[in-house]
């Protein structure tokens, strides 16, 4: 079975861990424990955000006096190198010698009059107080939002339209490779009236973008793995409860349950996924990425029968 | 024809120019040019220095209040998505739609009892005065060595053993792709006792790696791009003179003309894939690209004819 697998941020680094390489190669190391099991028995994409590592690309330029800083799309190809070489390091530990694996840069076309330019909404970089949010926003010019009880900065995230080198992830998917592709949602580039490519200051939902990665190469499964171990309504409150198999059309009906930028985009890709090609998707926790893939844990996402 | 283009620092960035993403994007616009004039006709493989951007990457980071710092390899890994990211994206501008481009992270074995780890000669960085670069380095514990009249960073620049996504690199040429693969000569890795991977703090030279792939692919011909318009014996004295065709035999005798961490590991470079294959290697400009496919500019290496 073809299975692609969304790594969240927290794949290579939990809430409040330091951002250093062997914390995240750690984690790398035991995501790349979990997603070994799953490579012996399918056929595996594997995709992962970047929001706290961008975010801390970003911090760290604009610290320094040594210019020039680079624009988010920059940022955005630095991560998939930095996040891939990682994954890709842990992966080659735990796999065979002889197993192909390749991290391939991924550029995705986004629409310069996407809505999401004008209402950023994903969460970079790490977490502040009131008060140092509105120092960083004064500063740079950075937008903030709350997350939780804390501060983020918050970037435009306009949806993926097409994914550049998607012929030679089919070529690499028809020799059974591993793939680590489309990292932080790829790297958001439009069109250019003279028919070149720009560059585009924005970081696209990853979960979004591997939704479409699973359309388009055909994928059995899309599974999306996260910090939580499911899908909640009524999160945080007294009646929270998991949803622990639904369909998309009662997803959509509780849509205003799930924050954007947080949960709400994994939503709408497991919705997205199984409305396009009646497949099932899953969200659900990392460690338990052998029971998502069977359904005993995690939020089971199909098509209704009377949908199919 | 498979033709291997290694592409200098100055593809993307001349000496002394600000390292800013527009400055790096119209570089490899030119360098776009002339490699989609190549692939017109050929089949290409192309690999990329790193050198002034891995530099810039470690100095923003110690220079920031933003811990953590990262490791070279980590940096490496970085720099191959920076760069590859521009370079794709003006390929992609020049070339048709239906082009396949894959831009692939590459990891290089190295050994960790090479010599290169005693005596650094890998240039990364800016350049600086004598006081500033003796300042840098009571501050940060690194090296430096004198580049002309200024001053260097240097690192180890270990022997490339092996690349590891080969046989992927192979699978994209089979259908025809044109890849970006090995920039910065590879993020290094060396074995680890339990079987597994771990980074190396070092910079592979990149012209060494693209001999090492030149062969492995079973290039036709390397083409080492550089900022000179050839290989010069007593350069920079009345005497100096370019060589316009040689052997690997003549350039041996010749080696201490060439700076190591400069043009010393070039022809090094050439001299191993000829040797290795009994094909040709050229060193000259990136701008007369087309000549140095046909041997009417540059230094062009070949066998000698009672060599083969």
């Amino acid at each position: 079975m073809l299975i692609v697998v969304a790594l969240g941020g927290n794949a290579l680094l939990q809430r409040d861990q330091p951002m250093t390489a062997e914390v995240q190669r750690e984690n790398a190391h035991r995501a790349a424990l979990a997603l070994a099991r799953l490579a012996a028995a399918h056929q595996v994409l594997i995709t992962h955000g970047n929001g706290p590592q961008i975010g801390l690309l970003a911090l760290q330029q604009v610290a320094s006096p040594h210019t020039p800083t680079y624009p988010l799309d920059v940022l955005g190809a630095q991560t998939q190198g930095l996040i891939g070489y990682v994954l890709e390091q842990e992966l080659r530990a735990v796999l065979p010698d002889t197993a192909p694996i390749a991290t391939l840069l991924t550029l995705v076309e986004v629409d310069l009059d996407d809505p999401a330019f004008q209402n950023p909404t994903k969460f970079i970089g790490p977490s502040y107080a009131e008060a140092e949010a509105c120092r960083l926003s004064a500063e740079h010019g950075w937008a903030f939002k709350q997350d939780g009880t804390r501060w983020r900065r918050v970037v435009p995230s306009p949806q993926p339209k097409h994914i550049l080198p998607l012929q030679v992830i089919r070529w690499m998917v028809e020799r059974s490779a591993i793939v680590i592709c489309t990292g932080g949602g790829g790297i958001p580039v439009a069109r250019t009236a003279d028919g070149g490519w720009m560059g585009v200051e924005a970081v696209i939902d990853k979960d979004l973008a591997s939704a479409l990665l699973a359309r388009e190469v055909g994928a059995e499964m899309l599974i999306i793995a996260t910090e939580s171990d499911g899908v909640y309504l009524d999160y945080g409150t007294s009646r929270q409860s998991m949803l622990r198999r639904t369909t998309p059309a009662h997803l959509r009906q509780h849509l205003h349950h799930f924050p954007p930028g947080s949960m709400g985009p994994k939503v709408q890709a497991a919705i997205d996924f199984v409305e396009h090609t009646g497949r099932p998707a899953v969200i659900g926790a990392l460690a338990d990425l052998d029971s998502l893939l069977s359904g005993s844990s995690g939020t089971w996402v199909e098509a209704a029968s009377n949908d199919q």
